[in-house]
């Protein structure tokens, strides 16, 4: 047995190269990344991160290095399960969720990926090994985008080789919606695989009658058409909307999973690995939708989650969207006809931080 | 109107007076206070604060100093809807409950107290103005006294006047638990109002089981029979085990309880006004509770509280319980007759810090 003996956090307030929209979380001019790097005494490392849009970074990394650090220092780095569940609980009055979930999710990834290296076997290996070929999307944060604007975002996104693609909807009329999904499906033609994000936007009835107006375009999804509190408002939704809905990136807990997957409020799951509880929770989560005989879907973090996705049967599109992360990333993630590809000749994820670029943006 | 101006936080580390332990949090040997301090153009303060039972308070800390002030300074303090869901959205993403509703909590009811304060009213009053007495009982963290410490602990609390007790259950043996609260039951002897509370340390069904097994004693409820997550397993609790049931101490958002309260999961909820979102939620939970024909008992922070349960009709017991915060508070709770009665001589909660011995205990 080898143990923990070093714990390096650190929480980086980077700026977006565009300022970014949606139709819930305002203008966003910078991301927060939080990273954590764990080392045994045997030399080996784990690396893991989280990140927020702007807002609770810090909260996160003082989670870590104020409260998780004496769970870890001097702890057997390869029983995930009994740390995670210590953790839980070590954090469970002052978080149960939240932003706990976030520090909790970026610990489990740097034990996965330790515990992968140890093996000598890339993530999605040591995690089932299904396909290493995971279809995915790019996913546009473009609710205000004009109508050219999308359509030469979406250009853009054919010629990186992407065979799927979402767009924000949510503007203030429904007609407007209505009119830039129909020029999109116009633009890709039949079959190309749209997806569309509300972002929170409605009520569950005027997400209803927004996928209805959306029904002949041949959407892929609907996603978070509604607040992701209201489980009994997704069920209607998925009911009485008549189109898939994806749902999950603001969900904490794989309760929180299970609830919305038992009710029937939820088509496509799609968690989140940097807060969902990592990947133990990622992988709990994709095995409870395969018997639920739903596919699995995600948010963020593609570089780690392509590993997840690859592994496991049930895996639908994986989402490509970074926030410009990739500027501080040493091996961007390879798209090839359209599917993204989990790197298969480096063990863990695979995933290396250039330190120097991300310690130019400190936030502390 | 006037605006916010100032915004002072801190976090501090209390010493237990004595270590205590129960079924779910192993030893406490502190807890933390995370205060909130607001002040307006006009001179106008409100204080406001959220707890720990030892993990996350420097993250709450963190969120209200580096995030929150932002939108707080400059603001309308009297719109105190509009603030808490500005706040609630800007830290969403990095939050949606967990620490983030700690945070929340302590600057709500930081604004609450201005509010009333500058209404000239004691809380309660400005609240509703229900009854300013409100039946009490004092909660013990005594799992694992012995059966002799108990019934002392016992006897100290009905010198201190309370006309109702809750004590720990969830031992190794449930054997042990039933009689413990079969001498408990014959030392009060009939119909005095007798909880037990199990801090989440059942499954469902050894949860039934403890509550049918517990049926002859006629206690007023079972409190946190499983984890709060499993709002189907509480319903079973309610439907098969024949007892009353207590929940909420752990459920950080008003839709959280909207969720146990509609699948008939709780028969007392019991939020708490420091993690539930503050008073702005735990008004409308308590108004949630009336509308389903249930009473309203509370956890923790008993000085404020017992404002929020005198102002509303179905409250029920208030939780007498504050890890020994009254060494820092200059008005103890009074208690009269059983009765824990609102201040009414003072506006606002009317809860003043000794903020000197509480620098002693500073956190960061």
């Amino acid at each position: 047995m080898t143990t923990i003996q070093h714990l390096d956090v650190g929480c980086w307030r980077i700026p977006l190269p565009v300022v970014l929209s949606d139709s819930t979380h305002g203008e966003m001019t910078h991301f927060e990344v939080v990273t954590v790097r764990l080392g045994d005494e045997d030399g080996a490392e784990g690396v893991g991160y989280t990140y927020t849009v702007g807002a609770a970074g810090l909260a996160a990394q003082v989670l870590i290095d104020r409260y998780a650090r004496e769970h870890l220092i001097g702890a057997d780095p390869g029983r995930i399960e009994h740390l995670w569940h210590k953790l839980w609980w070590a954090l469970h009055y002052g978080g149960r969720g939240g932003t706990v979930s976030l520090a909790v999710s970026a610990i489990d990834m740097a034990l996965f990926d330790m515990a992968a290296r140890r093996a000598g076997l890339p993530l999605w290996r040591h995690l089932g090994g299904h396909d290493r070929r995971v279809p995915c999307y790019a996913g546009g944060i473009d609710l205000y985008f004009t109508l050219d604007e999308l359509l030469s975002q979406t250009d853009t996104n054919l010629k990186k080789g992407f065979r799927a693609i979402k767009m924000k909807v949510g503007r203030d009329r429904l007609s407007e919606d209505v009119e830039r999904v129909a020029a999109m499906r116009s633009h890709l033609g039949a079959d190309f695989p749209l997806m569309v994000d509300a972002n929170m936007r409605w009520t569950p009835d005027e997400a209803i009658r927004a996928a209805r107006a959306f029904q002949p375009y041949d959407l892929t999804w609907l996603e978070e058409p509604t607040i992701p509190d209201d489980v009994a408002g997704h069920a209607r939704i998925v009911a009485e909307g008549g189109m898939p809905i994806a749902a999950g990136e603001n969900l904490h807990t794989l309760f929180e999973f299970k609830q919305l997957i038992a009710a029937g409020g939820v088509t496509f799951p799609e968690p989140d690995v940097t807060n969902c509880g990592g990947v133990s929770t990622f992988m709990k989560i994709a095995h409870l939708a395969e018997a639920f005989n739903l596919p699995v879907t995600s948010h963020g973090a593609h570089d780690v989650t392509v590993h997840l996705l690859a592994a496991v049967p049930n895996r639908s599109f994986l989402e490509v969207h970074g926030f410009g992360l990739e500027r501080f990333i040493e091996h961007p993630l390879v798209i090839e006809d359209g599917m993204a590809v989990a790197p298969d000749d480096r063990p863990g994820h695979g995933l290396v931080f250039d330190w120097q670029g991300l310690a130019r943006h400190a936030a502390a």
